[in-house]
């Protein structure tokens, strides 16, 4: 079995509001951050899982993303896998 | 002024216990996803800004992770910086 670190980034789709996103696009300026346009806000997730191939991994993160960790009527996920040592 | 788009990923810090991540780890063997030995979840913020210069938008970046976007007693950040066409 090898190791793997999966990075998984899930966005909120880009035709949709993201209103926390919004929220912080809209006040930033009042910590005199100025020239902010648009935040978009989502979610990091980092996995390590042992499985006996990077496909079989690849798999693997592919099933947690859909049954568990995105909402794909409003996220989308991209994610990387490398193979780490023990 | 030049547009930057600024890719921030923002962690739990390693020392602390991330109760998400954990309850995702001990529960994820459920959906018949086996092997996985460690989940962690954070933030990842797209945010578009126009600056002078690449080491202006770092410095408003940096700011933004400090005041508003990081917990720095909870949590730690990094973030990638790219210009971007208008």
């Amino acid at each position: 079995m090898k190791k793997f670190l999966a990075q998984i980034r899930i966005m909120p789709l880009k035709e949709l509001l993201d209103p926390q996103g919004k929220a912080v696009a809209n006040n930033i300026s009042n910590l005199d951050i100025l020239g902010v346009e648009d935040v978009r806000i989502g979610k990091f997730i980092e996995l390590v899982l042992e499985a006996e191939s990077k496909s079989a991994a690849e798999k693997k993160v592919e099933k947690a993303c859909k049954k568990l960790l995105a909402n794909l009527i409003m996220e989308s996920y991209e994610f990387e896998l490398s193979e780490i040592g023990d």
